[in-house]
């Protein structure tokens, strides 16, 4: 506890004049002002984080937490829990989705073990930080212990120690692996949106109208149950999370206390960030929504977020893959800020002189 | 017209088992069927346009046409014709926003002027294809003669021809650049959706409540005084048109000829595209929406042209910023159908092999 204490602490709001000027450079340049939309705004925050208009994304970490979960005893899945395992090492092997799309986006993937229901191999090159082997069945109880919560946001905030002491990393994008893992994130979002369940719940990896049925019915019951303490953000996570869901709370916690900025992927990543927005409101200045997910509760973690989504592709994978996939507009936003030149730089300038030219 | 009939002929409809097989190669791999949204119908796409899984868009140009219009004299833009000018001398510097956005995405950008009102250098590296100085004002007449809007076309495909006998390029980026083109874009929607031009008109580079009324008078009189024919796309052209936009929908009509695909991007260069497609349906096929522009007609466009944009930004800039912004993903919806693993190729197999390992 004593580390989220200190982690917090160390967070501090950007800087509010760069980006107040980083918006007067981008109104200045040579087209209609505000005609690249989000991306000026996603530039100047940038800006105001980096304390530079000359920011420079070069190293992308993409962090996949993997965790297993209880809930999955009430049939709220399509896939086996085995499968997470199964995922972890198609990760490191670079098959799955997330490796392809990293790589295309220049990022590299890591991979942490929140509490997979599998022993890794402790010579595989993953973060080790498995708190348990899955959580408990939280339709019945708390999903985990209070301590078992607070130490799956240390190892997150731990994990991004490691990676910045190591190699000073610049962006962090956040992503999943947990068969079963939308449930505990809708029931999250269902905990702070006042919004039903019903009207909160997706189908996750393609679930049929039976299965979804039984999913918002263990959500119902699991909150009912639980009673989860919204102004008690790790009793949110203990009673009805899981334990990737806590190292990605960690995750955005530690990167903001460093001053990295983090993409998030969607519904169990945004769960994770919206966590730690609960821990520490100032976390939430480092966050940028990767992509607007077909899940349902995910638009309401954005909105409660008040994040814009960069991508809208109708994707529901999560792995990190919408977070890997808005980092090439991220880059872009940096250099819409740094490059795009003024009209009295060059166009005008140069139309006189060639008109010059021309005329005579 | 010759070339356009002979271009026009020489269309070929994409493969469709090519695509079925694509499409059945991304329900087999290792992760959700569709959970990769859109960029597995642009992949499947692009598989059936290429003939092969592996589709590599390495030489990517955006080709940004220039043109002034005597609508202007309407009042309906901000800005002065004599920027249309100034921004094309911007483009050949380097320093717009699509020089910047292109370099980023690993594209080219190439300028054509088919009909800015000035006299360019003939030294200066652009594609000079002027038909004439600006149109004419089509609130009083046609934008336009017949003919005119016949050779704008031609050279739109003369410049794709040109492109391809020198460097074969596989992905083509339109924007565009003229002071006061969203409104013949608006005017050329209006003649299709069967909505208002009131509902159809945005506000282009910024304008006001008092512009914004000007602007749907000029074309609704535009409409009324021109009386476009909807079956004859090259008579809508000529008569509320312009020569930028009859020289995008040369390059749809040109790259579909050669098995290029075309990543449209606002409401302009989706103005081109879809006269493209009312001359030679087969040329949609190969259209790709760079993203939803703010401008209100955009949207229509899309819909007519049944096509889901890649991004919403919020943009509103043209040049072809939203097109070249959406490359990288169009790149990584190839990778996805190429690379991703299937269950039994890695995971499965690997944790098996694992268990067993660790079990021993």
């Amino acid at each position: 506890m004593d580390l989220i204490k200190k982690t917090v602490k160390k967070i501090k709001n950007p800087d509010k004049k760069m980006f107040d000027a980083a918006k007067e450079k981008l109104r200045q340049q040579a087209r209609p002002a505000g005609s690249l939309g989000i991306l000026e705004d996603i530039g100047a925050r940038l800006a105001s984080i980096f304390g530079t208009f000359d920011v420079r994304l070069s190293k992308k970490r993409v962090v996949v937490c993997a965790g297993d979960h209880g809930i999955c005893a009430e049939g709220v899945s399509l896939f086996p829990s085995d499968v997470t395992a199964s995922m972890v090492y198609n990760f490191v092997d670079g098959g799955a989705s997330i490796n392809v799309i990293a790589r295309h986006a220049g990022a590299v993937v890591k991979v942490a073990d929140l509490g997979v229901d599998w022993n890794f191999e402790p010579a595989l090159p993953i973060f080790h930080k498995k708190i348990k082997r899955g959580t408990l069945n939280f339709a019945h109880g708390p999903a985990m212990t209070r301590g078992d919560a607070q130490n799956s946001i240390e190892a997150g905030i731990e994990i991004v120690e490691e990676m910045f002491q190591k190699e000073r990393i610049h962006l962090l994008g956040t992503g999943d692996m947990g068969i079963g893992n939308t449930t505990p994130s809708t029931a999250i979002i269902a905990v702070y949106s006042g919004h039903s369940v019903s009207e909160l719940t997706g189908r996750g990896t393609g679930i049929n109208d039976e299965t979804l049925k039984r999913k918002i019915d263990a959500i119902e019951k699991g909150l009912a149950v639980n009673n989860p303490d919204p102004d008690d953000p790790i009793d949110v996570l203990a009673k009805v999370g899981g334990f990737e869901i806590g190292g990605l709370a960690g995750l955005v916690l530690g990167a903001a206390a460093r001053g990295i900025p983090v993409v998030c992927d969607g519904l169990i990543s945004t769960a994770g960030a919206l966590l730690a927005s609960k821990i520490a409101p100032l976390a939430g200045k480092y966050l940028f929504a990767g992509h607007n997910s077909v899940e349902a509760g995910h638009h309401f973690m954005l909105k409660h977020l008040n994040l814009d989504p960069l991508l809208d592709l109708k994707l529901r994978l999560g792995e990190g893959t919408g977070a890997a996939l808005a980092m090439e507009l991220i880059d872009a936003a940096t250099r819409i800020l740094f490059e795009i030149k003024k009209f009295e730089e060059v166009a005008i300038k140069d139309v006189q002189n060639s008109r010059q030219a021309v005329l005579k």
